[in-house]
């Protein structure tokens, strides 16, 4: 009975702690596969094409993405990010779940090529913690800080385009990271993706 | 913060084992109510109204099922069995979600009463297992075994009107009852039902 994958995007505010929450997740279901992401950057001493990233020019990068190749983008000092379509679509054809932890703006293209992607925006319980938790890392200055939260607030406006919002406590990592693997299996029950099952049933 | 409790329907072929796996699933989740069922049969020794059932007359009842003032009702060896619906509303409103297992007909009635319900089929790997659970227990005749299962093969073409198909394999009663907790923690963190955590953050 062979069943393809599906796609989850782990989206939200820059600064609420979605790496960490994703890392952990990772950790809980090492069966989710993570892409190949392509750039334009330089590969580093030790890094290699198709594990690391896949190295492309920026004329190869941009081509891909008038195709419609890349499932998203963003370009970061000077250089682009995306993660190419093909790849994506070679783990959920091997019937693997793939999880994309990807900035709001890359969210919304997703969700534009790929209605059926179980999309997770994971936002910090209020605003007021948001400010603590970037004041406390005390690695940027105070109007870099307000500039983070009145843009948080902005993409937290465009909660309601999610299937999922998950509150992203300080400290409650754990619960957060559960949460989503929770999300992540009842997905798997949906009907649409229990065809197979059911055909079996009744065989 | 004010949050109302949702309804989630678990629903199925009979004899497909929904009544063992939903019992496991509440003492998993001793915080999801059941609601009181009314009934027509007459209240046994040490039955109290309002607790085991709600007794009613026949005329009682049949008038609410007229006013849709039940979420769903069956007859059964002459006496009829249904959800009041202000019972499952005063759950709701109390922020308890609550859980009905019910036949795939009540189901039905449900759905369309309460689009907002979320409904789960629960059915066995294949109609073989199901058999061989029905011959097993031994308490049918072969020909009621045979129309059990070829009713069973019916209701599951109903399946894609319910949101989540979970496989009730046997001897796996634990893992099934596992899914069901984790289908509804997800459903808890649906956009929909997020509407007041989003709000605080903007606050």
């Amino acid at each position: 009975m062979h069943k393809n994958g599906f796609l989850v995007v782990i989206s939200g505010p820059s600064g609420g702690g979605k790496g960490t929450v994703v890392r952990r997740v990772r950790e809980m279901m090492p069966e989710l596969a993570l892409s190949v992401s392509a750039t334009t950057r330089p590969p580093r001493v030790g890094e290699e094409d198709g594990r690391e990233y896949y190295f492309l020019d920026r004329d190869a990068f941009e081509e891909m993405v008038a195709r419609e190749e890349m499932l998203e983008y963003t370009s970061y000092c000077g250089n682009y990010y995306g993660t190419p379509k093909k790849e994506a679509q070679r783990i959920m054809a091997s019937g693997k779940n793939m999880i994309l932890e990807i900035e709001v703006e890359g969210a919304e293209q997703v969700k534009r090529l790929y209605p059926d992607a179980v999309s997770i925006m994971l936002i910090p319980p209020t605003i007021e913690e948001m400010r603590q938790r970037l004041v406390g890392r005390g690695t940027e200055p105070i109007e870099t800080v307000e500039k983070r939260l009145s843009r948080a607030a902005e993409e937290i406006q465009l909660a309601g385009e999610y299937d999922y919002i998950v509150i992203n406590q300080r400290d409650e990592i754990e619960a957060c990271a559960k949460q989503i693997c929770e999300i992540i299996h009842a997905e798997g029950a949906r009907t649409g993706r229990m065809t197979a099952e059911i055909e079996a049933f009744l065989i």
